[in-house]
């Protein structure tokens, strides 16, 4: 597949050549952004960590998806800006195409099996791995508001060191969890989202990967319970909280109408986003389906560049 | 024992020849596939680390076994891929036959006096014991779904590294295990092995030991719990979500019935295990009858080269 | 903004030169001290970590805060001594103005999803991290009388080490915190404050943030609970518990009266206090009655050289 | 007091010479069984670290053994293979000594005034403290069973590497202890003790110390709670059940009966104990008496050359 | 002050001269005894660390204490052996006499906040720190029995051997704290008191920090509920469960009497005491008191050579 790097936009490149950012991390970020995918400054990333989070009981669906070669096939076909996947999955069936698509590495997980009601995401990958493999960014989840979230909290600040020593972007996965929020209203709620894009931020993301807010239920603290916006208005004040790390968001739960997601997509890079994050949403599609889509979705990010 | 090495399947070699294996661990897994035991790209693994698992209770229905000699003696006799012991037995048993079989050394264990609700496996040797004692590879369980699971999974992800740095493979006694998995159905349900299967593969092994998946019987979650798959697709399931990943299956408590043991490896060998790692169910046996029933078992896994 | 170094108090000089202080830790409180901001032995910070620990909450009373630019160009044209922020908001908003103002490097922080009965604050930056960034001191926030106060204390010791290696100053947050201090009177009480600088003392902190402390409402301990001093009294006492640490007042919830913040500073002075940490006071004001504040509170502290 | 080496028994000393023992532990395991005490392969090994796991409590029955120069005057006079102290003890007291018995010194130790239910036992010397001060042994102590038992087999499993690297013989005191095990039957039980044999060898350890097993009183599970051995035969269990590690029998509580001690020796000897690890039933006896049983349990050690 | 070395027991001295004593440690040790304070073999300390452990709450009854100049004056002008203080406190306000009065840096602490169910006292200093700051020994606090005492027995074993590399003394502040210990009598009792010499002994404390035991009241065990032991009896058990260990008495709260205070110093000497370590009953006074009462004791140790 063809790529054509276009100009980004000049606030972008500013950021990438400040001298807040490792000549490694400038490089591997403008692979990223400007030489794969859509290559104008937008990413579009294909996740694949849910065997881990879920079990493969999310492959139902289509049950060829087990087979990870089914997303690589994906994710090199569809032209995707990366792939992001555990060290499992990445040594086994990424190894024949080298290069040929960008990784990143996601280096903490854990399973659903206990709830969440303390959550913890124990790294069993480092950068070290990362740059052994090639790739071209790493990716860490925060629980964010987690009763344990000091645990991780003190991981990531050594994922993060070491991403600076090495020059390797680092991308958040910031989910708000664990019984807490869950009294607050909820982790997908406007409150708990803003708050997530925001401690991406304070922590030193460079990417942070979010869900798209849910409106206000009743159980957030003020001034979110009393907030009445609509969908884009809350889009814009989660990716203005995130500041300048670049926001993607997820797809979640598997959407069967294309239009509906086209729309979503259409509706987050109008709001700010930078990309999308979309796993289920494009790997439980039949091949030809998610090719398809993918090919909708990438000609959706040409029109924003960034 | 003569031992003829057979040429194994084109998919398997290209595997074991793939930019993410390190050399040293190509070179023993190989030992292990096609210079041991059925050689012939299958595994016949005895394993002994139940007496720190479960105490000498076990060794009662065959009380010779308690003498790890009889272990060493069947392991060599009986022509088997590799024998699996902890530190402690590994270095008073085997030094006297030091080169004439593969030893996976298992790195961790625990007691099974307390009970497993919060089930955690402490790590007592290393992959530098593993290298100093010419082991062809380690062992590390994983209790998947444990409520301590993080604990573990960060020391996994030190003996991953150290396997990489090391080239020894890494052989994951995937166990769910834990008050949660109990709550959902029990630690021997599809739903558990299944999801143990995977989560091995994303956490990168390079072997799973799993149990055979029971019937689902009513608190697993959806989609497994209305799943009525019989033994064979059960089975089946467990190893495609195991994906690249090699799957022995363990024989469990005795089965006194040789017949039975025999179709059980049938079965798993048709479903697309690599082997078997049976330790009660040989060397429970009398010497004459474990060797005999090795004998068959061998010949058996000698019509399924991968 | 032109600066003038004013003569130095003989003791505050004194202590500055002592045997006890690195050389690159005299350096850099120099430079804080007596060649930034008021320049004449006082502190004027603006700390921005908000977000961090209470959420994108904050900043409602003025959105545009919610970009860091905000706080940065405040503390440039306001003439601070020092800007106070995380890892993640100092490397994306600093680095075109690297040099032109301190930097305070917020080492530390958490989110108040859970609330503090157990309150912990685990580090994600490093000293050296503050080194990489130019940084002039690093921040850590000691829940003072947390139940879990331990981990921090020992945390704290090692960044109190690597400041002595790396001649850093070290400005810790001393906040009374936890279940127990609410059941010996609350966080804001006189006791809880005067415990609290004495701590930040023994522990070898170079500068204590504290927070003005309340008449006492009862439930503190004797002989705390007995005493009925008058705002000025309570002031001197808890910087006299700080001894030879420097004390920043900081102003929590804005206060709308520009003239009752200026009332508060002034009192703070008089009362002993090396400066003030004002955050939302400050940057919750539109630009202009921010920058106005500012210079008068400058004046003002102009009228204490230390 | 003279000493003859004798010749050691065949096995023995081929397990002394295999290829998993390092040359330094050979050489300190040979001075303990072949040139010190009995020197016959036995060992008798005077242990004094009851003052720390027990308090002062244990010295009121003879007010001089308070004085730790009593054990040493015991241990030299009475001719022991070994005595073993504390990082404390052995540094104050056996200076004026060194060379002229061996020494184990005891890694870690715990006081009993919280109790056992969670009973676990820190670490405050290492193996390198051991060389430092010429011992020929290190004592660590695993609560087998227990519910923290994690940290300690994994501190174990250091003490264990630094035993190899610096060829250090390690004793473990498998001790069954915490709520789980007294559930099932109590420490003292065949059950417990046989299950801790095992554990010591899977661990690796060279001598394991024991208490001798209580008949079986119902709580045991099951085969152990139906057996109805005697005396002889519950120690050959359990001496078989520590396969190739050298067992020592401790003599717990002060038997004030010579001849009881003495028959006591003769059944450990008897069912295949490398020897005894006596602490109160010597040194809780006046000098004479203690010097007259030591020469008696002496001769009849002689008896049961390995 | 002029100071005249005497010549130190014949006993004492060959502990000091031993072959367990590094060269370092022997030299801060003599300094200590007799080069210093009363320099005949004794120690008169002044300790202050009660700001951190109590908070300003101890200074209430003599206002400038609070400044820690008060201290180190009265230090200097009374001619003790030694004063312990915390890093913040010895950095601050040592630094213009250094060399002048030998410092015991106090490694670890903690505020009273919380209740003392679990105490733990974290450390925030080395003993690196301490010879960086020229200190002639390190102060380390054991909550003996506490349920959380792992943590501390191997944090103490780290400072242990840190000491043994760098030839400092090590002073163990031996305090029974806990839910457990107040179950069984309290932390004053003698059975608290001598349980704590003791571990101070095993543990390799060089000088054990201890309190005046109280008479059994009826919770502890036995033997020590049944003692009717008058205070002398009681002191001197303690002395002798501490072994070669020095043992310094404390004063705990303050005594206004002078007379009492003079009484007890000659008691503990009379018991076998190495010293005293006085703060409350010392800087609560008014200086020409403090130093008319420290001079007084200085004579009465004077009559104690050791």
């Amino acid at each position: 597949m063809k790529r054509k790097s276009q100009v980004p936009k000049a606030e972008l490149r500013r950021v990438l050549s400040s001298l807040s950012i490792a000549q490694g991390k400038r490089a591997r970020l403008w692979r990223l952004l400007y030489a794969s995918g859509p290559a104008n400054g937008t990413l579009m990333v294909l996740p694949l960590d849910q065997g881990l989070e879920h079990g493969p009981t999310d492959f139902f669906p289509n049950p060829p998806a087990v087979d990870t070669s089914y997303q690589v096939r994906l994710a090199l076909e569809g032209g995707y800006s990366a792939i992001a996947l555990g060290i499992g999955l990445a040594e086994k069936y990424l190894y024949e195409h080298a290069g040929e698509i960008p990784l990143i590495l996601k280096l903490n997980g854990k399973t659903n099996i206990a709830d969440d009601a303390e959550a913890t995401s124990p790294a069993f990958a480092t950068v070290e791995d990362a740059v052994r493999l090639g790739a071209d960014a790493v990716g860490y989840t925060v629980y964010v508001g987690s009763p344990r979230q000091d645990a991780e909290i003190r991981e990531y600040g050594r994922v993060r060191r070491d991403c600076e020593r090495l020059g390797m972007p680092l991308v958040v996965w910031a989910y708000p969890r664990g019984r807490d929020i869950e009294a607050k209203g909820g982790k997908g709620s406007l409150y708990a989202q803003d708050y997530a894009a925001r401690v991406a931020e304070e922590l030193g993301a460079d990417v942070v990967k979010l869900h798209e807010p849910a409106p206000e239920a009743g159980a957030s603290p003020e001034p979110y319970r009393s907030l009445r916006e609509d969908a884009p208005t809350r889009l814009r004040r989660v990716v203005r909280s995130a500041g300048r790390v670049m926001v993607l968001f997820s797809g979640g739960v598997k959407q069967d109408d294309d239009a509906a997601v086209l729309r979503k997509v259409k509706l987050y890079m109008e709001c700010g986003a930078t990309g999308v994050m979309f796993g289920r949403n494009m790997w439980l599609r039949p091949m030809d389906q998610a090719l398809a889509l993918t090919a909708r979705v990438r000609s959706l990010l040409a029109r924003y560049p960034r």
